[in-house]
């Protein structure tokens, strides 16, 4: 039994690394690259070279940027006086999909996870303490995902920031708009409950 | 609303190029591929462009190769009496992997559909006829894709070799190994039907 050629066997492994493609698929990706044209593929490898040594993360709030301070940091018509907790530099991007929050933000790259042997030190967290310290910061929304890492990592800033009487706030959390009650967990369910308001 | 930075976008568009790669997985692959380090990014880059750069077809047989004529046209151990021919080079390692079949391949780059304006002259055809004159094959086993324009080419090909007096056969069709009878469309079925075997 023949197998591939080194160049392309050595293609299908690199792409096989990458996450959610499998030895099928990271397969048919390297035959479709073969089939590109030499400026096609150069113009892939390169824009992710390039990708990988422009960006980096903003030395202010830890966001993904070409530049530093970041866009956003650097952004004077956004409203310096509310900071936005993240788990990465993704949720950035989706909190500003919604195109109605336009506070600056803080990304934490990672949870506090005792079970990983990720304590508070090993989060971008200390900086966000400095960053408070001669601010005008007056609300921080923590926006950690909804599960124990991400609860417990919440309950843990706010406890860090109360004492310097800046607001802490939390995201809702409950059953998601279009969603459908027969459906939803029991988990969201009993938040969605404990989070009534009054109409 | 804050987008991608420019390298960033640049990544994405070139990920979601990729067949079966869409927006959202273009992100999380462009997100995951900063994570890495740079020497992993540079090793997936240059996997592309090598490939790229050194794979290129037989000149004898049409198969993805690094080297010319390919390995298997090269090896002495092969059957050269037997030619099984293939749409593209995805399927002569479909066939190596089956362990049993030790002849020599011929990749047809393709398949006679006219719905596509495709004919014989645009396939990897002709080079096939020349191979057969003054060679030791004495059977072709066509095994184009059970379909209407792979069922064509097979017609088409029988027809153009048998005046030359060489077996042409035809791999069978019918019901996959660990398939169910219940769950068979039709067409399969039926093929099946044509092609039994006195036991």
């Amino acid at each position: 039994m023949k197998s591939y050629a080194k160049p392309l066997t050595r293609l299908i492994g690199e792409l096989s690394k990458l996450p959610g493609i499998g030895g099928k698929t990271a397969q048919r990706l390297a035959f479709h690259i073969l089939s590109l044209d030499d400026a096609e593929v150069e113009s892939l490898a390169t824009a992710m070279t390039t990708a990988k040594r422009e960006m980096r993360y903003c030395s202010c709030c830890g966001n993904l940027t070409d530049r530093d301070p970041c866009e956003i940091c650097q952004d004077k018509t956004r409203d310096r006086n509310v900071i936005c907790v993240v788990e990465n530099a993704r949720d950035v991007y989706a909190m500003e999909r919604i195109r109605e929050y336009h506070g600056l933000y803080h990304v934490l790259h990672g949870v506090i996870s005792p079970m990983d042997g990720i304590g508070p030190e090993d989060i971008n967290l200390k900086e966000l303490i400095v960053r408070l310290q001669d601010s005008t910061v007056n609300e921080v929304i923590i926006a950690t995902n909804p599960n124990i890492e991400g609860e417990a990592t919440a309950m843990y800033i706010a406890r860090l920031i109360k004492p310097t009487g800046i607001k802490v706030t939390r995201i809702a959390h409950g059953i998601p708009v279009g969603g459908d009650l027969e459906y939803t967990d029991e988990d969201t369910l009993l938040i969605a409950m404990e989070g009534r308001r009054q109409l």
